[in-house]
């Protein structure tokens, strides 16, 4: 059977885990605790060297990165429930919506949410505890990332996740005032991908996100909400509780 | 009839470009210059808002993004030539490779690039002529770069870019170490579009590319340079000429 390492349901982990709820793909789900630094353990890095979730293992093949992940499915396992647009211009639009969160919609929200959740993880920790930490990340940029969430992240690079924030969402709630659907006029992994990151924004960016600057991005978040795969996944796969920072 | 609007064979222009040369897929060839800032232009802009090539029109149809054309070439117009591994397995590593060109590999290049190449074009307007034309630029984040390419890119920026650049010729080299093609045991758009930006790096960076170093990455890209397709690109698409900077 299928097996998914990954975090709770939201940012990355969320995109491939919402596509087997709603392809209805069985699977066996591992949930690897972050607070515990679970990704960056041995056995873990022994799935995926580059010690990140979400990984897919199908039989002796391990796949990554998670909009790679929502492809394979498709792929390898079909199911009566097609995430993917049938022709080639709605795919490419899919592709467009899907590579722009990897690329820029997903790094603004991920640093301010590292800013607000991961610097209380770290700055628990003694220097040598956080040093050891740092030690078992095989990525470069992911130390540096680690090191600035103790340090605190530079204000000027704050602003300008937040400038990027403000410009995604905007981007998003104008291609909804005219469409239901991101891309093929169809509910697609263009969707799964920018929902894992656009969900919830209302509760942390509340200046950005409400019922006056984006009503057809609520719109489509609530209406996301109320698919039954998404129902089951949030009641099945239990969230990570963040302490927001002091 | 197809048409790309391109610039010459280089960097993500050289994508689609090689992409529909291997295919052996007829198209009609625009070259926009760079060097009149013609892809701001408001007449390519009509076609593509964000004033970026490459971008394909297929009938009545736009497809951006360099990446994702080439997807949608194999999707829509299939050829004799796969450039796809037909395998899922196969297909997911080539999408991790082309993922890795867009969201790391070309970035750091491109910069030094910039910090060689396009510092001289703009340094020889007058402030006037260079409000101008950064007024049309519809991208923020490339209103950005045009400055910094003028003003002059910070030292330390261009210090992490050659740290990137040398981690990514030799995560290359390890892999072509052991493996003819970069994914699926085949020529593939991963191949494309990795030498897309690794072609020609013997000669712009030779302390990081070069015999002793990076003799696979060498080997790969020298191989590339040999298939008639690649030969018949270079033959008749004209490549941009670039001072580098005084």
């Amino acid at each position: 059977m299928l097996k998914l390492y990954s975090f709770g349901p939201a940012a990355n982990s969320m995109k491939p885990l919402l596509t087997l709820y709603e392809k209805g793909t069985a699977f066996e789900g591992h949930r690897l605790n972050p607070a515990t630094f679970e990704h960056h353990s041995d056995w873990f890095k022994a799935i995926n060297p580059r010690g990140q979730v979400p990984a897919l293992v199908d039989g002796d093949k391990v796949i990554t990165e998670s909009t790679v992940i929502c492809e394979y499915l498709e792929d390898e396992h079909p199911s009566a429930v097609a995430l993917r647009p049938a022709d080639s211009y709605g795919r490419a639009q899919m592709r467009i919506w899907t590579k722009w969160v990897d690329e820029y919609f997903c790094w603004c929200v991920s640093t301010i949410g590292w800013h607000r959740y991961v610097g209380n993880m770290v700055k628990a920790l003694s220097d040598e505890e956080f040093e050891a930490k740092v030690a078992a990340i095989p990525v470069v940029e992911q130390k540096v990332k680690w090191r600035r969430a103790r340090e605190g992240f530079p204000q000027d690079m704050l602003d300008e996740e937040m400038r990027k924030i403000a410009f995604s969402v905007k981007r998003l709630n104008d291609h909804l005032a005219d469409n239901e659907w991101l891309a093929g006029g169809m509910f697609s992994l263009a969707d799964i991908c920018n929902f894992a990151i656009a969900n919830g924004m209302h509760y942390g960016f509340a200046e950005l996100v409400n019922e006056a600057d984006t009503p057809h991005l609520l719109r489509w978040t609530a209406q996301i909400n109320e698919r039954p795969a998404v129902k089951k996944m949030f009641a099945e796969v239990p969230m990570e509780k963040l302490r927001p920072q002091d």
